[in-house]
């Protein structure tokens, strides 16, 4: 079904992001994959075209565009290329955007953002530890007050652009027996002395993404990285849960979706015992309920970024469209995969690979079980 | 989530259905079961209401509102009740109206449409045949021309108000050799000579609306009985299928959405093993799950009758409408009365009515596998 | 594939449960749906052929097979035509006649066996309650000690042969501080003073099949009906576990697979757009997933009957064959009422009988949900 | 449940196979990952065991042993460790194996039996092809006879062992005009000149597993390359198929109980909301599901494996064998992956790589499709 949600704004911007990965990514996507994670270039071309600060305001060097549907537009057309990069832009413009813009000061604002958006100043967030998955009360790394600065140490695991990151947005305890209501956010730039990084993670999929592990000890944090209010960051965190969960929906169905839109062609030009594959009944059908669930799904997506926009999208709401859209788009692209036959299984193809960059929807940022746990909550169960 | 498609107008109308609904339904629905078909006192109740010709220009009747948003308040308020009463009146209303409206002369229009919205004329509508399911082509009903006259012969089944029905919309092919570019449709009134009505078809669910095999025996039908241009019948029914599948959507979901929230209520006070058992966390995840599928469908559905009111729903994004909510209102309910124990099982709880009512929506009005047929055939397969 | 477990013996008995369905319940099944219980007729007739005393000794007038191979034949043939009666017969003969075979006293057994096996004493077991469900813990029916005397108070709920058993075996709390360990067991006679029953209840399926409340007010029971040792009742429950469980897995697969049969023919002979309906792929690919779906159930449930004659078959495994043909039950008959369209919704059809009469399957003698509680425990989990 | 199908023989076949994977394959294992291939020392090692000629006469250097509960548990062992290794070992000794033992003449056994029993000769079996699938009517490899001599042009795809075979076994046109009646099979050494292989292919999983593209430029080949009778390859191949599908089936099944096993223990042992993750209930029941699953599922593929040693499986329950084991495989990894949270989409961790090696197994040697087409068409549909 058509959507109704874009203007002619967005349409427009469509056509120069798409430009952008045109440009930038799509001819270097083999080499990212291979080298396991993305050039810098990529984030300065971003940054000169204005992709990278659509949250932030013009003053600090983004475009203050404050309408959610730019983000989708950006999103959806990363996500038609790569969802690994997609990932790594999406954690920096998306997620830690958000916090910076939202809670720093104006002089960490303009000690950080104009780089942020310029692409100098690749971020990434740090809140799951090895320990502990999702449980954010049960948060190991501490920051401890020693004169104005802090010491912060512990470690954190999973963090996408953690191996290249120039500012990792760290959450840790400051009043630990105070559980989540004592946790409090930093700022670690890259080069702090006691600020280490593990090894690229090797991931089930999306090489092009870097993901590691990070490990503080004894890393000497003044005020002024401070992020937020002390003991607020749970709030912090929870306040920008709705927007995290709606970029992920975003990105987990334009992901779906294209793949989807190259297999039904995959279907049509693939012969097998005399007709194309996509004309057996079977297929047809995996088809059309496929297209259907990617249509319903995007009809509830859209709501929701028009319901962001309006500043009124729960983080309910949002975790529905998280764990929807993830078990959407596995579903379809495992269903891809097999209408491929055998070369579904060979990484050359594009179908292979999104299947295996799209299995971590379902557990990061939340589980889908987590966002069962709260929905359930939230029914008063 | 919130749904933003209804305005004050249709807030008000809400309250009126929902109180024509308290008054004329809600205590008689038991004895409707027992005797299986609703009162003539409803349809003149609704016809006083003004619920009955929605879409019917106001000289004929009707209110005139064309704005399915109205025909939707009006099938949600009935599906909270009865799956059953809203078959009855959609098929009347959202699907025979629709025809008569549109394709009947001014001379039809003074004689039906009145009586259509006072609930006087109580219609169905005759596709279906024994031998041929949902396959027009095959149609073996035919009306034969002498002189200025039509001669019916042939039978329908499955036909809801079939059994009470006082004109019934008969597709039946008048150029048999044409296929399904040789049917026509004719208004047949009840008291025709020829036209006989087997018994109450006695079905899993919705007992108390009628449905009953029809039998056409050499009826004679003058000219004026002919609705719409003869042989163009097919084109007619076709042009017809967005709103009839449209309306069938609105139907599965309300009544599963319905039983879900009186699910959730059950779940959090029916006690086992000491707990609540909707706080069980495989129950919890259950309806987290319900909760989401249905809002996200909710937000597919919406979109239609947007469009629809837009007149850009197409037939396939209606299909998709259509199958993917009776498959949601089937696994819902099936949850639901799981969710009762045995209480589920016994015909006197709700929960357990709404099941058997539901099985059904996945095989009329063009079965799931037909849904998916002409999906699949849309995308080129 | 092949069953291989059966011999001569076996094969020959088949033939003889199949002529007693034949002759004693087929022609009478429509009547029995329509009475909601069958004839006292057909227990003196099964009982004449030794069809209800299958595990009860010679010398008490059963057949003393002692193989759960003959039960299982049994089961399969009720099954092939009414889950109801299989129910009726199978709780009788299967379930109950192994607490009194096992546990009554040389006495007892001469009081009530003889009767039981010939259809003269037919028998349910009562331990479900309004209240509680499947916890046993939490039973509400009490038995007081009074003189040598019991007195029993309580109700209990969704008995199977409740409205017309003769002698119904009741889980009474016995030292109600004791929880689960303070149950015992009790023959409570039809006419007993203060055992009432209520109204058949109107089930979704299985009308043939009586079902009932019953209420004890201060019935005195005799030391002698007391059956098996007091407090001990929950072990004694628990012991039979396996057996009841392997019971209704027998029913639920055999009640399945011959529907499937039968819906295999239909969809040979039932023709739709040119073609019978078994041949568009993507019902043929259902019907194959179908079929494979019982012959792999059907191999499980096959070596349980083995394990248990060789007294192997723990309450663990029973309850994963339970659990599972209750599944595989319920997604056969849905997909089979699915393939014979509108007549599937029509109760004259033996699909649409069989689709309501598996619903219960997966909530009686312990849910679905109960079940896989219990497997995950058994795992250490 | 326990297993009944094994005698102390193959408990005791067991631990040597056990042996064997521990000392020739744990440690190496992931070597073997990184260069994409398994040493030929394992193969020789294997040889010197008497693994890899189960079901070679003694004669000709194999064990003989003729039961196919051998070639089970050695699958089985294999599995356990890596499902790549038991691709290479199961096609060589399961699939080639049973042809060359059935097929060859005296003199061609004397040629290669002893080799491939030796582990000197590594096979694989060539059928599939770039455009064709698995449409064996449409093969273009050809085979045209020159003198006594064939000549043989064509290519293979997505071949086992196909990059380090010494002997592979190709399907070949001999009388193209007759479609799958036309097909013989070839015995193409490794340096036959004009014979070519691909790189290695990079597939989803199996890494360890060599697959290649296999070219045949004019290759020539002498009258005693010829396998089985001209133009009977088709029939050769069909006769094969049950110990084919039913050695995926085995193997299938083994790769994902393993994998569960593990998962059961990693669910007790992580923490998480201060209890371990197996103990939330959502996780327990799936867990309760799996298991279920594969005990219900390894009933049958036992059931089968008998039947096979009795002559007695067919190519249809054999078929139900391989689809429905994949599935159940693909399902059960997918959970335990979802289990093990971000750690579970670390290629470091078993479950993540059984992830990606299951997903082939729906597709390869007869896609899941095609199993249910070809029992939808045993059925008469």
């Amino acid at each position: 079904m058509r959507r109704t949600m874009f203007e002619d704004d967005h349409h427009a911007f469509r056509e120069s992001a798409r430009a952008f990965v045109d440009r930038a990514l799509r001819s270097n996507y083999p080499r990212f994959v291979e080298q396991r994670g993305i050039d810098r270039d990529v984030w300065l071309e971003a940054g000169r075209q204005g992709l990278l600060g659509l949250e932030v305001p013009e003053e600090h060097g983004g475009s203050g565009a404050d309408d959610y549907r730019f983000n989708t537009v950006f999103a959806e057309e990363l996500c038609a290329l790569s969802a690994g990069v997609a990932s790594c832009l999406g954690i920096h413009g998306d997620v830690v955007g958000r916090y910076l813009v939202d809670l720093c000061t104006e002089e960490q604002k303009r000690r950080w953002l104009p780089r942020f958006c310029s692409g100098e100043l690749v971020t990434a967030i740090g809140m799951t530890e090895p320990s502990g998955g999702s449980d954010l009360a049960a948060l190991k790394t501490t920051a401890v007050r020693d004169g104005s600065d802090w010491v912060l140490n512990g470690s954190k695991t999973f963090i996408t652009n953690g191996f290249s990151a120039d500012l990792v947005l760290v959450a840790a305890g400051t009043s630990p027996d105070r559980g989540a209501r004592g946790i409090s956010l930093f700022a670690v730039e890259s080069g702090t002395p006691g600020f280490e990084r593990g090894r690229k993670l090797d991931k089930v999929g999306q090489p092009e993404s870097d993901t590691a592990e990070l490990f503080f000890s004894d890393v000497r944090l003044p005020a002024d990285n401070l992020v937020g209010e002390v003991d607020r960051g749970f709030a912090h965190m929870m306040r920008r849960l709705p927007q995290e969960r709606l970029g992920a929906a975003v990105s987990n169905l334009a992901h779906a979706a294209q793949i989807l839109v190259e297999t039904v062609e995959y279907t049509k030009e693939r012969k097998a015992f005399g007709q194309s594959i996509g004309s057996f009944q079977a297929n047809k059908f995996t088809l059309a309920e496929l297209v259907t669930k990617v249509d319903v799904t995007q009809a509830y997506v859209d709501q929701c970024v028009l319901a962001h926009n309006a500043g009124e999208l729960t983080a309910i709401d949002a975790a529905k469209a998280k764990f929807w859209t993830a078990d959407v788009q596995n579903s379809v692209l495992d269903a891809c995969v097999q209408l491929h036959g055998g070369y579904g299984y060979m990484t050359e193809y594009r179908v292979a690979r999104a299947w295996m960059d799209a299995r971590v929807t379902r557990i990061w940022a939340g589980s889908n079980e987590i966002m069962k746990e709260l929905i359930g909550r939230d029914l008063g169960l």
